[in-house]
């Protein structure tokens, strides 16, 4: 197991290793407010939909916890300022808004009288969302290293690992738990631009597993698979529309046509909670437009000449007729995802 | 007309712009050996396919031009090491093979006496290459901007411009000269790790034409295909064998895979130079691996873990399937490429 945490509670604090520092530098920092919390989703200290998720339901448990006020009225009215201030620090991810649901529901459906109650009750619910995280991403594992081939080459975008989660990974915990099975794999690792989540952090988690990859950039997974060829790709998700349309990171798209133009199966990976039926497709999901500066700069390089205009998209749709199928903790959904995925909600 | 240039010769020197620190940089370079100018192609101080080749004649010309031997038949043995120090230097782009072939045969053919005989043929010839190649990109820009639609949104990759030519550029030539006949057009600029020429090289080139542009990461092509649109890919071309593929930019392929799923044309732009008749397909074409440091650096700083496996081919090949139409200052060529690209070659 690796020696690392991505996000922790801690005595009224919550604790999140430094995601923008790392290979280089192994930084945990610590947070005391909701405003700190969402700044670190922001500003992507933490990232990951399900790390996000347990994220928000930990910045509720701040706002609870340090709240002077004696009113159980008033601390609910701070939740919900709270919940808003969350809200506001990433649109894409469905996981950072079902989190925030989850536990504003469960304090409204047992009306507490105290504030102490409320401390407790959104604590154990933050709490519970960061442990059953794990265990989610455990049985996504065993489910989806069922479809990994002895000796496979597996395509991965950004970084799906336990970074990326309270703990084991959901794609990256696929291929984790093969790795575990005794397959020998090989992992080519997209670099993804432009944060270099795949170069940065899934190389440093491999790294860490002994699992053997290479480090490619984005643009030659295509080369890869028609020259040296490639068995699956393994990817996250940062919402399922209810037709099986995907957000996920930038790049993702080109790598699902790379994989389709080659015949090459590409699996979408992660918890039921990523599935949103409320959003009938991908058109509708909101797609989060970051600082140019991430496009400009890597590090304190600058590529671009002064001034340039720069589009940066921090997610992208794969349409679901690019997804061969989709891995989630309660099972593997086909095509037609409208009625595979409500299957999988259902049985929440 | 931007006030820099690529490659010139000035007395016995051959000059060139530094084009690893642009845009940040404008330096120029001083050679005076063949070796100078083996490792400047090979170090990207000079890359794209035609000024790779310019560069080339221009290497023998110094080989000839400093030699101190009174022998003629000396100095043929000289050239013949020097083509062959030009020749290791970099393996895909055909131009180079194609301009060092070119100045000995001229050589041979005419059979000179005098040492003196044989350096001004060899410059003579290098700099009718070089020269040559200006004239043959604005025929190639007038050839294919009949193939660009007012209002048209371009996709662009790599560098192919008056940096990576004598002048004028290739598909940056074709957009370019769109621009000279007033349509209005926008272009996509790929940025294209993992050395980013796109990002630098020619984003400065479109800024200092007044094109518009928006910088991109190379995953963002399919994502904005999908929800922006785009009217067509203009790139360049390293090596195009006899059946039409392609040998460029890696990245290019997948950039290919993006425009064909969403019904846009792809046009490989490039002097017929280019098409190498004697290379049956892209399985014949040689590409090369470039090190795991442009990979794993950017600039200065590192983005991997230390000791990382990479893979860096620094081309793929795009299939010519994927090919809507061949640029070039003869013509455009249109599958079946078989007789469309022996056709256009025989017109030489």
């Amino acid at each position: 197991m690796p020696e690392y945490f991505t996000i922790r509670w801690l005595d009224g604090h919550v604790q999140m290793i430094d995601q923008r520092l790392l290979p280089q530098e192994v930084v945990y920092r610590d947070y005391i407010d909701v405003e700190g919390v969402a700044e670190a989703i922001h500003t992507m200290v933490i990232r990951g939909a399900p790390a996000i998720g347990a994220a928000a339901g930990y910045g509720l448990a701040l706002a609870a916890w340090h709240s002077r006020t004696g009113d159980a009225a008033l601390m609910h009215a701070e939740l919900m300022h709270a919940a808003n201030v969350l809200r506001a620090s990433r649109p894409t991810a469905v996981n950072l808004f079902w989190a925030i649901e989850r536990v504003l529901r469960n304090l409204d459906a047992r009306t507490p009288g105290s504030v102490d109650q409320i401390r407790e009750i959104v604590l154990a619910e933050a709490q519970k969302i960061a442990d059953e995280d794990i265990q989610t991403n455990r049985q996504i594992g065993l489910n989806g290293q069922a479809l990994v081939p002895d000796g496979a080459r597996i395509f991965h975008h950004c970084n799906t690992g336990a970074l990326a989660t309270v703990g084991y990974g959901t794609a990256l915990g696929v291929i984790r738990a093969a790795h575990e099975h005794g397959k020998k794999i090989h992992v080519y690792v997209d670099e993804t631009r432009p944060r270099l989540q795949g170069a940065r952090l899934t190389s440093w988690e491999l790294k860490q597993l002994g699992i053997p990859h290479t480090v490619v950039v984005d643009g030659a997974s295509g080369h890869i698979m028609r020259t040296v060829g490639a068995d699956l790709c393994l990817v996250g998700c940062d919402r399922i529309a209810a037709n099986g349309d995907v957000a996920n990171k930038i790049g993702t798209f080109n790598l699902a046509l790379a994989a389709h133009a080659h015949g090459v199966p590409l699996y979408s990976v992660g918890p039921t909670s990523t599935v949103d039926l409320d959003t009938p497709n991908g058109d509708a999901i909101p797609i989060e437009e970051r600082p140019a500066s991430e496009v400009t700069h890597v590090g304190e390089c600058q590529v671009t000449p002064d001034g340039v205009q720069v589009a940066n998209p921090s997610f992208d749709v794969t349409p679901a007729r690019y997804v061969t199928a989709i891995i989630t903790e309660k099972g593997i959904a086909y095509p037609p995802y409208l009625e595979s995925l409500a299957g999988l909600k259902k049985g929440n």
